[in-house]
């Protein structure tokens, strides 16, 4: 029989197939109703006749859909399928699971609901028309596992088009935690996140989003590596996302790659899929940070980058400092809904990399630079600082609210 | 306060607007997560790493996409709001309270789990192209409200390109049930449907799909009455619709209208908002079957019906035999998507309305021609016969399963 390990091979914790496939079988969602239905009266109360009257309501006045339906805390969790996992381009069908999974986080962490729409089209032109068109049927659009570089221009377009919160999570998610993240490692070595000199190594979807939340934090030497070598402004090769980057990052105006990227960095943030050598490594500045978050394999092992770093992060759950975007998705979603914020801002990001790194107050050491993926404090704080900071930024419906 | 009578004034079930908007707060659907996800290891299992595994099966043999997800068993409720209970085109945010209360009596009578998606579009391409893309979403298609002559076509051309169960409820829900209804009535006066000669009087969704499935259980004389008069072959203003029901329908050549039609008729059945005068009534032929089945105020008054009739039924609840179409489609979709058919076909309807029928077995008198809306018995009967037919007549998917 086939085995999965999600930890380390030394620890027990091994999954086999059979447990796996069961846990899916019947898919993990479930529709309940909240409305008793099994008497004439209830039937007449909550369909018809009584429904009528809800219905004419909303027609009058039609912000009384947010209060009587449930899609003002219904999470659209949309997909095409095209990056899903480290699976890549697998499509709409077989991408469901990951989706079904989605959609019970947010139930889980945040109390949202939350409905996995998978979409038979790649094309950008078509996902955005089809989200236009079911509008009234949601209340958040997390869009998710969308292969890069178009995954950048859909997201600006979703978010256009629509007057609701929307996040592609893969781009944003992952960004807010490893802010709260590298927030939390500059602290426990004594810096401020002006001080750290940066290489982020993956220019796709969370590489990107990544680079762009430090910058608005205040991290002013960022180096972006892709597959090509370092991201600068005199390659040609770069679409528009990347070249954006290029003008905002790379202050030393370094050309070549890894090498002369990590040599003296301080942090070092692998979101690729490539690996890094222990000689490039060790070439980093004292107290280095390093942020190893290729799924399922790190691009260096955590064991060997301690050795040459004081923080070591990856994305699995079995070392320590996992940064898992399940941190940030959940609350940052209940936070956009509880305020009613058609938009979720930059700030809103901001704030809720902070309420995550707030959460451990006096708990932070080096090997507890963010909380838990499981903590419950977490998505409540992110909650209150996301709406905290959609109020304070007037974010457009907060106030009809 | 206003007041909403569900039941005869006489009867002291009165909903207040009060209890009306409070059970409709916050809507009345939920989605709940049947994977446990708050412990690491739950979270490995149902999410990363092991929900890889079921992703990758799934790519390598997509039918698995039936077992390890929701959809086998998802019934999507698609409708633009144009014509929603008796209120019209309200559009889709006020039709969505009708949608998750359908949602909700599939969850309660069948056991299936259901999204409502309203659609801000009314275009039927649009509409069509929106479903194809959505397709690996969902497991069925119910379409519900939709105006009347587009839910023909609509209908038609969303069951050429979906792979899956599609049926617009309005129509034949209501003409499972009214053929179930007629048949209860039929042995009640000690007669067969051939017998019998049928007015109905309306010919837009209801009207059409009722004529159709009497038809196709060998009712032979009927005549179908829209706004203008009977629909016959020499009418000039007919769409394509009504014009095949005046192909086949009026065998004795009536160009009048309801006077005509009426005169010595065995059945009315109305399912439009006019009013039928008693004086027409009275003209019907000995043990008339009156079938009134506008709501909230049928074409006529049952209590005045019943001078001049051997059975008599309504949509209502606080009559003897409500006509409701809660007594199909639970057992319809059930049925359909229990034995893995992409097609609802003729046979399986008038399956549905004979396992209507059968539940009531000796329990079947004038005041009990079809078996209460709450009857716990009827999905499951239903559900079985639907799927006994589906798999008689080798409908595509059937053999899949």
């Amino acid at each position: 029989m086939s085995t999965i390990h999600p930890t380390s091979p030394s620890e027990a914790q091994v999954l086999t197939d059979d447990e796996i496939f069961a846990a899916h079988e019947g898919g993990k969602l479930s529709v309940q109703t909240t409305a008793p239905l099994q008497t004439a009266r209830a039937l007449s109360i909550a369909y018809t006749p009584g429904v009528a009257r809800v219905c004419t309501a909303i027609a009058t006045d039609p912000a009384l859909v947010h209060r009587y339906t449930w899609t003002s805390r219904l999470v659209a969790v949309v997909s095409d399928g095209t990056a899903v996992l480290g699976l890549g381009d697998i499509g709409p069908r077989a991408a469901l699971p990951v989706m079904e999974g989605k959609s019970a986080l947010f139930k889980t962490f945040a109390g949202l609901d939350s409905i996995p729409l998978v979409l038979d089209t790649t094309d950008v032109d078509e996902i955005v028309e089809t989200l236009v068109r079911l509008r009234p049927s949601f209340g958040a659009v997390n869009l998710e596992d969308i292969s890069a570089p178009r995954c950048f221009e859909l997201e600006r377009r979703v978010v256009e088009a629509l007057d609701c919160p929307v996040m592609h999570d893969d781009q944003h998610g992952t960004a807010i935690v490893v802010l709260a993240a590298l927030r939390g490692a500059a602290a426990v070595t004594d810096r401020g996140l002006g001080d750290l000199r940066v290489v982020v190594s993956g220019a796709g979807a969370a590489g990107v989003a990544c680079t762009e939340i430090l910058l608005a934090a205040g991290v002013d030497d960022i180096t972006v590596i892709d597959s090509r070598g370092i991201v600068h402004a005199g390659r040609e090769d770069l679409h528009e996302v990347k070249a954006g980057i290029a003008a905002r990052s790379n202050p030393a105006g370094r050309t070549s790659g890894l090498a002369e990227a990590l040599a003296g960095a301080d942090v070092f943030i692998g979101v690729s899929s490539g690996t890094v050598p222990e000689e490039l490594v060790a070439t980093m500045a004292p107290d280095a940070i390093i942020f190893a978050l290729a799924n399922p394999n790190p691009e260096i092992h955590p064991e060997i980058a301690a050795r040459h770093a004081a923080v070591v992060a990856t994305g699995r759950s079995d070392f320590p400092n996992q940064i898992n975007n399940i941190l940030a998705f959940p609350g940052v979603f209940r936070g956009a809904l509880d305020c009613g914020a058609q938009r979720i801002t930059e700030n809103m990001k901001l704030a809720a990399a902070a309420a995550i790194s707030a959460v451990l107050g006096d708990e932070l050491d080096r090997e507890h630079i963010v909380p838990s993926a499981l903590d419950p404090r977490v998505a409540p704080a992110v909650a209150a600082a996301v709406a905290a900071a959609a109020i304070a930024d007037a974010v457009p419906g907060t106030t009809g609210r």
